[in-house]
């Protein structure tokens, strides 16, 4: 397998409201998306584009801003832990979902759980953090649609 | 201020040499630089590429292993609360380092020092992660030779 693109930094945040607002006001970001809920993930979600380049605007990975969404959401033990928010995990694309979760299994890697659809429509999953390096990596299929994006 | 280009994810380790061979082979990376030591920040550094687009290679943001060097070494703390190592940064650039200096002041971040000379050779600076969404931010000024480079 090669390492794929960075498709996104998954930071945790009490608000995702509020964190817009920080985004757009102090970090100074051009395009943030409508934020919307992902159930299945119990996460509320809105992605801030980076640029690709120097001249500003989009195409470089994106900031996904995950608020809890629900009393048994994943994100509630890590802002106890980081009441302000922070860094949750990092996320590269891969051709094939499938590919890739036989790849990491081989490399005795823990994968948690079977692919499922994430945020961007595509499947996911991801590997546990102590095989990692400490991060919390997702996996992510890149969306057909995008294949040349950027290539 | 626009916000810059991702230039780099921090990822603080404690071996350097073993976060590289999990890079090469686990993560597939293609190209991954010559580790050295940046005395005045207390660290020892590696880049790994990731790459712009979909073709694999290079240009997209890097990743900064960071291995703490000597006993001042900034990153211990962080190691003493995740041994395994973990997300520790985000950088992003800026065209001029001063005004980004003032620009944050004046939003009410707390920039921690003076501007001084980061990885890449040019001048960056730490801005306090609790004025930062939980994300200890770097901001660095960009390389004047690849000013143009992904735009």
């Amino acid at each position: 397998m090669k390492l794929g693109r960075l498709n996104h930094v998954g930071i945790a945040t009490p608000s995702i409201a509020d964190s817009v607002r920080f985004y757009r006001e102090v970090m100074g970001a051009e395009v943030i998306r409508e934020p919307f809920d992902l159930p299945a993930q119990g996460v509320k979600v809105c992605f801030v584009d980076t640029p690709i380049g120097r001249a500003g605007g989009t195409g470089g990975p994106q900031i996904e801003l995950i608020e809890p969404l629900g009393e048994g959401s994943p994100i509630h033990g890590f802002l106890a832990k980081n009441p302000a928010g922070g860094q949750h995990h990092l996320c590269y694309e891969v051709p094939d979902i499938h590919a890739a979760k036989a790849w990491f299994e081989a490399k005795g890697a823990r994968v948690l759980g079977e692919p499922r659809i994430g945020a961007h429509g595509t499947p996911i999953f991801f590997v546990h953090p102590r095989d990692m390096g400490g991060v919390l990596t997702e996996i992510m299929e890149t969306p057909k649609m995008a294949a040349g994006h950027g290539s």
